[in-house]
């Protein structure tokens, strides 16, 4: 019996996501099931059973009749559950300990970065001064998680490693051990008190488009021995209120930010969040994604699944992730 | 029978030196004992049993005939060390969590700083440019940590847990699980083979001045997945050879440096370290020195002492730490 084709979708024009890479990945890992780079003309959509996709144009997913499952690339699919003509098969979010590593250096390095005083200190080195301030220990300073699925718990438990205390926010309730957890609306505004260093790694959905606004910032811990509180998004651009952010920096109700994701990327030049002295600005590197450990990822649930065994990460479509 | 007085004597001029302060903080924590701030014209000297010190000019604790204990109230003891007349009495590093907590939160810091691309990325913000490059996961990149006591294996540990390869020297040989160790004179050239981010946390000793030179800066590793091997010095500055790190850094040999210390600080306005686009400079708060952790440290080990127990972190004199 021939193997059912995997077909390759990737419509993202950032660097890092070179297609025939993708392919020869997934023509190296698959085991000699047939590999297809879309578009491809001469192709029977009959013939795909897989689809392996990174921003697929709504619409594109809905041409195959015999689709098994979709595997997206990257962790978030906020872009995949908007096409509502998306075929009703197993939607895979993959989850690779290498993403997980990244995003937690990531996060880890920006809580230091604000914790350690980073912006004055570059500022003094550019103003030849050699004048260190007061700093305070990690353990009078708390970061508050918003998320605490993989990448979440990942980060916190370093962050807890190095002392910090750790609060954690999510949509329905985590236990997570030596982490102060809330959840729901009802849990927002005891978890914002806390927090001294608000971490975003929600997923986008309905309910978290925009979250990142005034009223939450305006909540944070306003004793916060940082002087102000700050933020650090790594989700998603949709996540957050851009003007709130700018005007929160501009009257103190933050401290600092340190912004991975934009609501328009690239981010255009006239924006203020290339300029602004308390912005820490990176281009959407977060987490790269590592076609090696994501294509063997992929391959494994595939082989999995035509075993008979069940899919991992299988993205629940009634909370959108 | 009246306790000895502690004799307490700072003449550092740096800004988180305050005498008064520590003189409250012992007289808080040591329970009757008499507190004297040095100089103090109407001391007799035969009363002083223990002295709490920080830099103090060569021959002053020569002058108390009935001394029992020094306590060097931070980690380096070179100072000390460097003073002829010390008295021959139990001379005691601290060493408190809080030091080292201090200290690992510096080195992960600046580890991510150049594993992340930080320089680069700063660069990019400034020049309002979109352009990811590259990230290798830290499973790529070896940090060696040159001297593995207390605050070196703590660092290690972390970085462990954020995925890179650590490797480790020391005078002599010591065992850290996850950590190949190297030791000595013969062991130097394979550990430096191995090191793309060279992390130094040496005591200064006669054998450790000047030990970051040019010849150790050439045997990093050639191939680094970071473009050129990172230095990263939170040691002392006399363990740098500063002309040889500047030219190191315009050559190619070295791709940035982070430095917290120096032969000279506060560093002149003229020092190119200031400037250097490749350095990242600190003025020596890498780890700020906590007078209630220490005063409290010192407070337990004279009461330990005089119950007839033994004294921690007493520096060998041989081997000057």
């Amino acid at each position: 019996m021939t193997k059912g084709t995997l077909a390759v979708l990737i419509n993202s024009t950032q660097q890092n996501w070179l297609p025939e890479r993708w392919k020869a990945r997934f023509d190296a890992v698959c085991g000699g099931r047939r590999v297809v780079l879309l578009p491809d003309a001469g192709l029977d959509p009959a013939e795909v059973h897989y689809a392996a996709v990174w921003k697929p144009v709504p619409g594109d997913l809905g041409s195959f009749p015999n689709l098994r499952a979709i595997f997206n690339l990257g962790a978030g699919v906020d872009a995949l559950m908007a096409d509502k003509s998306l075929p009703n098969v197993p939607l895979v979010r993959v989850a690779v300990p290498d993403l997980t590593n990244r995003m937690t250096e990531y996060v880890v390095l920006h809580v230091l970065m604000h914790h350690r005083q980073e912006l004055y200190l570059r500022d003094s080195q550019r103003a030849k001064r050699w004048e260190p301030t007061y700093q305070w220990p990690a353990s009078a300073v708390t970061v508050g998680m918003m998320g605490l699925g993989t990448l979440g718990a990942d980060a916190a438990d370093v962050l807890r490693r190095l002392g910090f205390s750790v609060a954690g926010w999510s949509r329905s309730p985590r236990t997570i051990e030596g982490v102060e957890c809330f959840h729901g609306t009802a849990g927002m505004d005891a978890f914002l008190r806390k927090t001294d260093i608000l971490v975003s790694l929600l997923p986008l959905t309905p309910d978290t488009n925009g979250i990142l606004n005034r009223d939450v910032f305006t909540k944070l811990n306003r004793n916060s021995p940082l002087g102000a509180p700050v933020l650090i998004n790594a989700g998603r651009g949709g996540l957050q209120n851009e003007a709130d952010i700018l005007a929160c920096l501009d009257d103190g109700t933050l401290g600092a930010a340190s912004l991975d994701v934009f609501v328009q990327e690239p981010q255009p030049k006239d924006s203020r969040f290339w300029t602004h002295p308390k912005v820490v600005l990176t281009p959407h590197n977060a987490a790269d994604t590592d076609a090696d450990a994501i294509s063997a990822y992929v391959a494994e649930q595939i082989a999995t699944f035509e075993a008979g065994g069940a899919l991992e990460n299988v993205v629940d479509r009634g909370r959108g992730y």
